[in-house]
């Protein structure tokens, strides 16, 4: 295997793990490899003669070629692939718990990777949670949890970013669709989440938002717009007492360090051009409350980022979609928008600690 | 007073409540009444002393004239006003809650005018929740339940529209910005909203969104597609379990019924084109899951319907701005829009009746 310290930073590739083999991330792929969209120097992490056979049904113009580290073939449509064997057949759309623990590998063969400096990011397609479970992870309840753990940090942070964020210009929003959207809590219950909703959480998240804005993001000192939990963020208490308890006390703790912070605003007003000129993301409280208005303002086309790693982590922004597999009917525009924002984000990585 | 019965259904005019006499309300009205944007035959209610002060402060080009029912002149830049006078002087900016029963008495012009055949809808202006509870009415929850028990009907649905989707030509989604969501619980603090999602609640406030969208939008057979209420939809269970225990067997027997019903679909993808596609109007579960993407699309100028009552009721999508009141700086967007549909929910009504 070669030496990561002889490889320059921006010849690492960047690994897409394919995720659930029963789901539309193998597909995804061989989409985007046979449409000459896959950048150079990517690397797919799955089953080859799946991947193999996937292709072959669809019709797709892909040649999968086995690789390791440092010595993948490119160009044309090629697909390179770091292998990892499949525990049992996949079909798609038949979700099968004994491929659990292969989900799983891929997933830590990318994280080895990118910690060994072998990869310089990766990017992760969809697997399904439930069938994870099922298969032996009773504890599993995401990709970014588990990575969160992989990599031994106690915080991550999930923010989504629409492809127009990514292309901007000016990393602030100045109108249109670019849009970062950073969640407080992210897949739990909706029972759960106000008392999920702690002054250490606020605190904790929003400073590892404004951080990673600045080192992933090259933003020196970026503007958050915070969301309150209650509808009209609590209207002074009449409709929630979480504002005035926990969120606003936060995020006057944060101002007092420096941090440049709006809110909490009512997630209905504020993504209005009014409230988002110069903000350069928002931190909602839940999923719901941030996801639907980014992936609307996308247009399904938005990618998936993971602040607080040691590594630079990316995925699309949809699920499995087992009704679409195996049809070559799903779109791979956000598999397309993460693998660049990833690249984008390596190499932005790179510059702030050269 | 002349005898509605005289009155040609579209000669009736459209009242409009200033609201809260602090608020960003009455300068609204009159900035529409400078730019001669409020159409003809459009009445203002509230204290005409108040408005003419609030003109002649922002230098607005008005001549406010009180008048009564059937009797108000139109034209040039004139206000018609029918008078309520204000209990105590009004100070932009400054909540006064010995105005609180002005308030209300506007309101309840409004609703009686309405019901007696003097008006052919009302449009109301923006009130604050908080200074009429502390004036006395510790119950009050909003305009929308107000209005409920005003008009003695026992469910109402609030329901936003963006002014896109007013003027499509096509009732249903066919890309863009035009879009209208419904919500099953409104102003809930986030944390009793879970327990709010009852089998009850979901089929009938379905059933009545249904019926008005046929009654009151002239769509014969309305889809409706319908989020969950957890994240990812409870993803089968594993983030919720209110999707499987209520939600779907809610839906299940509407369709039974006959309607026709979309979901429970997650939140964050049911706002892209693969799903809106086709649709009438989305019913969310609660406040921000629903009305974030449809301020966000609406561009801050959408207006708000309130479905189920015996009148036609619309209003603006925004507060009172307090930080903004006095200041003519307040955009009369949404209430220029939230007129449009009053004007254009009455006469579909009346052709519906006819």
């Amino acid at each position: 295997m070669e030496d990561s310290a002889s490889l320059p930073g921006n010849a690492l590739p960047v690994v897409v793990t394919t995720g659930e083999p029963a789901g539309i991330g193998p597909e995804l792929t061989l989409m985007l490899a046979s449409r000459g969209h896959l950048p150079a120097n990517s690397v797919a992490i799955g089953d080859p003669d799946m991947l193999r056979q996937r292709a072959a049904a669809l019709g797709l113009n892909v040649t999968v070629v086995e690789c390791s580290t440092g010595e993948c073939p490119r160009g044309g449509n090629v697909l390179p692939v770091w292998p990892v064997t499949l525990t049992e057949p996949a079909t798609p759309g038949v979700l099968n718990p004994g491929n659990a623990d292969y989900v799983l590998s891929t997933l830590a063969l990318a994280v080895d990777a990118c910690q060994r400096g072998h990869a310089a990011a990766m990017v992760t397609a969809p697997l399904h949670k439930g069938v994870i479970i099922e298969g032996g992870h009773p504890g599993f309840t995401g990709h970014t949890e588990w990575l969160r753990d992989a990599c031994g940090v106690d915080d991550v942070v999930m923010m989504l970013a629409t492809d127009a964020a990514l292309h901007a210009a000016s990393p602030s929003w100045q109108g249109g669709s670019d849009l970062r959207v950073a969640l407080v809590t992210t897949h739990l219950p909706l029972r759960n989440v106000a008392d999920a909703i702690t002054f250490d959480r606020v605190t904790r998240i929003s400073r590892l938002l404004t951080a990673d804005l600045q080192r992933q993001f090259g933003i020196a000192k970026p503007r958050i717009a915070v969301c309150g939990l209650n509808p009209h963020a609590g209207e002074d208490g009449h409709l929630g007492r979480e504002e005035l308890d926990i969120i606003i006390p936060a995020l006057d703790a944060l101002r007092a360090e420096g941090m440049d912070i709006l809110g909490p605003l009512p997630a209905d007003t504020l993504f209005t051009p009014r409230h988002l000129a110069g903000v350069d993301a928002v931190l909602a409280m839940y999923h719901d409350q941030g996801l639907a208005v980014l992936k609307y303002a996308g247009f399904g086309q938005a990618a998936n980022i993971t602040l607080g790693l040691p590594l630079v982590r990316t995925s699309v922004d949809h699920g499995t979609a087992l009704d679409l597999a195996g049809k070559g009917l799903a779109d791979p525009g956000s598999l397309k928008v993460a693998i660049a924002l990833a690249r984008r984000l390596a190499a932005q990585r790179l510059s702030v600690s050269e």
